[in-house]
């Protein structure tokens, strides 16, 4: 086996599930046969929330992440850099201000290859904001982060069901049909396809497009995005060489006999690519990014303020992010 | 027990998978526990879609719907009016004249009370068209047939994980946004809220408005129409007694636990309220018409003429939809 650098994982913001969901996960690294990673500051906010979740697990301070490795079956390894309070379900300035540190960090020792993939935990984007933070979301930060084009930087869900990628993202569903276009859908699957070949290991992936209209438009009677839009951007990828089809009508393509015949739903907008990912993976979606020249992934869920340290909080999705990325760090290291 | 007189079934196309699923659901009545039905025409072309499928099912012709209930455990009834030629998978004219008679007839015989609910099969309306079917769907030509306008016939997909209602339908997605009014969805959502109770036995219906936008909009940052038009139809609803709530994101509205806290989704356009009942309930989704005299459903899928005679159609969809017709018709009759 392939040895790998340890992961990184941002603690998001420490008022939010991020930090007893990065204890739980340690907890549940046998069973689970989570690959090594360590927290990127607050050993003080990880010792709390570990108190606070009724979790025995002791956090060691690291000055190194080539340290983690050595630690990590014993303890969970924290590189002791900075640090905040641990006051969940509170957010306030400061905590954004250490959230935003731990991404910060963590984007450049993933970036520098010090970590093998950064793993992170969910931030509040209005409170980051306020301390600075003028990016659409950690996606397009942690593209910058890497010299990344934050267009060439594409959002894939990923549950045991099945994966989506949503073309167009934080967009009114009136702006859709305007951003919608053909070039759009080529680049963007285009990244798709590496990248699930490259991190994935599927050696010829197949990319199941929808339409944007119900019923795909039935043959130009409902919108004719199909005809204009999307059956030339098909075209064009098997003429690249990718195992590209569709349009399909949406509303059937998520069933589960469709659903075995493709390796990702390529849709046209959020709530086409969102609803049956959380449908049918609420608590287990991972958000990847795909397109960087890093490993990055991410729980598909928000900061959870009303029930953070209540010890509700499932950590299966913090748990499938952190064994994604071990997956496409080690598919990369081969 | 209420004695209610049988459900009529119109066969649909003939060359679609109507007719074969007709037969199954008579061979599994005792199992699936299905309340007296009757066909609406086609003795012939039933007799030859249960011998294609190889099931044993007796044809038994009769004059009145009031015969059924007293043939039904021993044979198929079938109102002896007119039959067509059995031609799985190769639809022509005649067959869809055919469609039309046994709809047309259903339709009385349902808005008359000699049928005590309506469930049609499914018809090509492309194939319709040509024989002087002017209407957009089914729905619309029942609604007219029992003197109702179309708009105040409400469509809701039913399975057994969850209910959704599309308050825009077979709309381009580009018209959705100016076809959303807060009056429309008032109106619709106020039906919604009656028939739960009367056919569905539903005391206070939990209604469960989604936005249109990507998470709700987030409070206006990805467009308006959650504040302009979704909540003062919440507002209006709830002063009106109806235990509405929203607008919420769609994304996570269908999650395992979101689905436990309503009765049935109101989502503003189609793919919003197909997908998670497809992706859920895809064999199994019962198109329910709401807000009719009579009782009326259909099996939520198409005539499948590709694999019509084949023997792969499931009849899931369409013994759910008897039974649900069934049920709306006893309770009706209390």
């Amino acid at each position: 086996m392939v040895v790998t650098a340890p992961l990184a994982v941002s603690l998001g913001d420490p008022a939010g599930v991020g930090p007893e969901l990065l204890i739980e996960a340690w907890a549940r690294r046998g069973e689970e046969k989570l690959p090594p990673f360590f927290a990127v500051g607050g050993a003080g906010v990880l010792t709390a929330a570990a108190r606070r979740r009724g979790v025995a697990v002791p956090i060691r301070r690291m000055a190194r992440p080539s340290q983690a490795t050595g630690i990590f079956d014993d303890a969970l390894p924290v590189l002791d850099l900075f640090d905040a309070l641990y006051l969940p379900g509170e957010p306030e300035p400061e905590g954004a201000a250490f959230a935003l540190s731990s991404l910060t960090e963590g984007s450049r020792l993933a970036a520098e290859g010090a970590a093998s993939g950064l793993v992170t935990g969910p931030i509040a984007k209005a409170l980051l904001a306020e301390v600075g933070f003028d990016h659409p979301g950690q996606t397009e930060f942690v593209a910058e982060a890497c010299g990344i084009l934050p267009e060439d930087a594409v959002m894939m869900l990923a549950g045991p069901s099945l994966r989506t990628v949503p073309i167009t993202v934080h967009a009114a569903l009136a702006q859709v049909p305007g951003l919608l276009t053909t070039a759009l859908i080529i680049q963007r699957a285009t990244i798709v396809a590496a990248a699930l070949k490259r991190d994935f290991g599927i050696e010829a992936p197949r990319l199941a497009l929808t339409g944007l209209n119900p019923h795909a438009g039935e043959h130009g009677k409902f919108g004719d995005e199909e005809q204009r839009i999307v059956e030339p951007a098909v075209a064009e990828l098997r003429a690249r060489g990718i195992d590209a089809t569709g349009p399909h009508p949406a509303d059937a393509l998520f069933a589960p006999r469709m659903r075995e015949t493709y390796d990702v739903a390529i849709c046209m907008y959020h709530d086409q690519a969102l609803i049956p990912l959380k449908t049918l993976d609420f608590d287990e979606g991972v958000n990847v990014t795909l397109g960087l020249p890093i490993v990055r992934t991410s729980p598909d869920h928000g900061t959870a303020f009303a029930i953070a340290g209540t010890g509700q909080a499932s950590a299966n999705a913090m748990i499938a992010a952190i064994r994604m990325a071990g997956e496409c760090a080690a598919r990369r290291a081969l």
